[in-house]
């Protein structure tokens, strides 16, 4: 466990078991759903918390809010509040007296810490639009943790209880509010911005609030993933489609590569096998262990599938740029080394280290973030494995004694025929995607109406819009951001036009 | 108490006690603000729910969901359900394979019940557009009591917390969704429908769920009365101006009228003297006692000012029909009698009977629904009284050990700059309103785009235009109905529309 001391590890035992003894038994693939989040936190990239942090700009303001436990409730506890942390940068700001807009990232599965510098399109649009910059932490992550400590918030799910999207929609509310009375600003129009889950959030924060945003960038947000409006198959379509794209050869490998792993399995000794020809750091409880941590990194490929490197072209490479000789699993461990580099071992328990994200976003998964993801037919280059809600249910009451409610998401935010429903309702929505993001496939991909918009890239992968903006970014991403700032500028010179029409 | 048997009464001896304390030494006007809801419950008219429950018609059918306790929340007291009551008729139904329309009453502060016969709106016109008709009770009121039993429910913050706006529109939208599938009427347009409180909560519903009810006709929503988008004083300054456009004198005399108790008051003896002039049931304990007790009166005349009688013309008859010698208080007292009619004793506690009502709406009150109502200057024909929300809190507390929190209705649904905000925002709600109901002073009076519509009457009172048709409704009124009737289509055929070109 190279990226923990022990104590910590320790300390979220009780968290892991579980999930230890799902995956030693079958698939956990299903419940450790591709995660979320503008980065891959994965083996592509691993920012380190602390050193996001000594790079804070100075520009950068740090503040907490007394944020109400339960806005929902009126129970006494409901009345407790805990310090929730937003980021504010004035440098650019237009001010108050001229009604200069507000960018608000809306924090999501992780600490704010590293949005800060990941995040670009605030900092990169900031001087254009004179727009004062506020990046608001989702509760339950980072230095936004109600009853005092990480340990308490997520004991169980009497502590957890309160960790749902709409009350942390709910506390943008009113940090927004907060803002805008502070600095008189009533008439400076809100941008909410968010990727991913955050995505959602911002989507879900225009049409829950819009007396407080104007409008809201919703970068690769699957709102669609849930309930069965999108078909579950949809993920690994896509992730298989970016390999075959990639390279046919690659992808014959890789879908050739589950049976033989099975195959070597079973044999006596097979496990150990496996675990030298794939240098795994423990040894193998079962082929599913390998299996899962191969599917999570063809997954994290396909959907942090930047340029310039492409992460799927450099696997493919691997496989393919095998000598002649090397067999089906030699080219999958060619793979994995040209992806994850050289190591003297491979952690396949690496995509479950116990991180903030991996905790909190468990316990979301499991009350109301329900993504059926899977792959019930053979048209992937994955083994089928339908979505199984009912084990899903199982496992969720076995970590927290509560069930998922599969269906809120719907009841509360919509999605089911959204064309139909918000056609005549509703405004200033950008959903942004790219059609290589395996996540696109619950994403909306076809204008709503003229301000309910569909700006998506061929080419484009994860949340790729609201990273910073590089030298190197080619052509089509220029013009995506290009797009969204023009369409926000058009929905902002409409409300100014209001507001000085204004009776 | 002619109401209540003494066991009743003794039940609620707690609940009572504080607002009795409250009226001993100031006037509890202010807490106790005019009630909500279609009908008047107090001297004009005394629905008796046995009765009404005998009148049932055979068409309609009972039915319970059992409903979440909490929506926003995943404790596993969260999980708790309990039964929602809900009524519907299929007479006039179209069916769902002709999506048919749903016609949903959202019930308010009151048992269902008396609501099935005095909520004409859908039953007028059911056959009209084959409509079913749903009725659906609100949490804490009726038979959809959660915790088992009215007592347990109503016992403390504990379990009141539950109570209020935010849970009750996200029951309707559950029931509505449970509805639609159980009868496979997806295609079925929604319709929501409510009065007063329940006005609200129908605009409230089609803003915060969109993909659930085409649209909402909110009758008298006195959406705007809350901190500080309406002045404070509007609704006394119409309750003034209905009694000074029905009679110069009777406002002089009424005017007058509140220095003379206290003059009288003042004296020894006085409460005794008031007491036998305005035989009061038992003797005054205060001159805040009688009048507030008139204060009602007057409020209540002039917010049920309904045709045909008009009670602010009784009320006024009575204070000028007075012979000539007759005094102020003499006019006041026959003014009393010409509404209430003859008694053997005037009961000035009557308002604030413990009903169902009466005690739910103080919690909700208490929590979230403040509306400052009040009359800080002389512009009215009632003494000076400004709202004072310490006062307000402080009485909260020593009911229930919680405070209010006066903003979150506008943090969560809006309201201020409306027109600003939802000209672009949301479509598909009439805001109805008659200019003679004081609550009008709340409501939303200008169209804010082709689709959020005021239609409104200036003889209107409260929620006129919901009630049963009659031979003898004015043609105002007749003309109102007939309004919002052709916009509801409209909405629909556009629906319909959509529906045929869905892709």
């Amino acid at each position: 466990m190279k990226y923990y001391s022990l104590s910590y590890s320790l300390q979220w035992l009780p968290f892991l078991i579980p999930t230890l003894i799902l995956s030693c038994c079958v698939s956990a693939a299903q419940f450790n759903v591709p995660r979320l989040g503008p980065l891959s936190r994965g083996i592509l990239r691993n920012p380190e918390p602390a050193a996001v942090s000594e790079s804070f700009s100075k520009d950068l303001k740090t503040f907490f809010y007394a944020q109400t436990l339960d806005h929902f409730n009126y129970r006494p506890e409901s009345y407790k509040t805990f310090r929730q942390r937003y980021v504010m940068n004035f440098k650019h700001w237009g001010g108050a007296k001229a009604g200069a807009p507000i960018f608000a990232y809306l924090g999501a599965e992780a600490p704010l810490d590293g949005d800060l510098v990941t995040i670009g399109f605030l900092n990169d649009n900031a001087a254009r639009f004179d727009a004062l910059l506020i990046y608001i932490e989702h509760r339950y992550y980072g230095k936004s943790i109600p009853f005092g400590s990480t340990k308490e918030a997520m004991k169980n799910a009497s502590t957890l209880g309160y960790f749902n999207s709409a009350q942390a929609i709910a506390d943008y509310a009113a940090v927004l509010m907060h803002v805008k009375k502070k600095l008189h600003a009533q008439n400076s129009p809100v941008i909410v911005i968010g990727g991913s889950y955050g995505g959602m959030l911002a989507s879900w924060f225009r049409l829950k609030y819009p007396h407080i945003a104007l409008g809201a960038l919703a970068s690769s947000a699957p709102i669609l993933y849930f309930d069965e409006i999108a078909p579950e198959i949809g993920y690994y379509s896509i992730v298989t489609k970016d390999f075959r794209e990639a390279s046919e050869s690659c992808y014959r490998t890789i879908r050739r590569s589950w049976s033989e792993i099975d195959r070597i399995a079973s044999k006596p000794n097979g496990l150990s096998i496996l675990s030298k020809r794939f240098k795994t750091c423990d040894h193998l409880e079962s082929s599913f262990e390998l299996k899962d941590y191969l599917d999570s990194i063809y997954a994290e490929a396909a959907q942090y599938n930047e340029p310039p490197t492409y992460p799927v072209t450099v696997v493919c490479k691997g496989i393919n740029g095998a000598s002649k000789r090397t067999d089906t699993l030699g080219r999958i461990f060619h793979g994995l080394v040209a992806i994850a580099g050289k190591r003297s071992c491979y952690d396949t328990k690496e995509f479950n280290y116990p991180t903030e994200t991996y905790l909190g976003w468990r316990w979301q998964k499991c009350s109301e973030m329900v993504l059926p993801i899977g792959h019930a037919t053979n048209d992937t280059m994955f083994q089928p494995e339908p979505f199984n809600l009912n084990r899903f249910i199982k496992v969720c009451n076995s970590l927290y004694s509560v069930s998922p409610r599969p269906h809120w998401v719907t009841t509360y935010y919509g999605g089911r025929d959204i064309k139909l429903i918000l056609h005549r309702f509703a405004s200033n929505i950008i959903f942004s995607n790219g059609l290589r993001d395996p996540y696109s496939s619950g994403g909306v991909l076809e204008n709503i109406s003229d301000t309910l918009v569909a700006v998506y890239t061929r080419h484009g992968s994860h949340c790729l819009d609201i990273l910073p903006s590089q030298k190197s970014d080619p052509q089509w991403l220029v013009m995506q951001r290009k797009m969204e700032v023009e369409i926000i500028k058009g929905w902002m010179d409409k409300y100014y036009t209001d507001l000085a029409n204004r009776r």
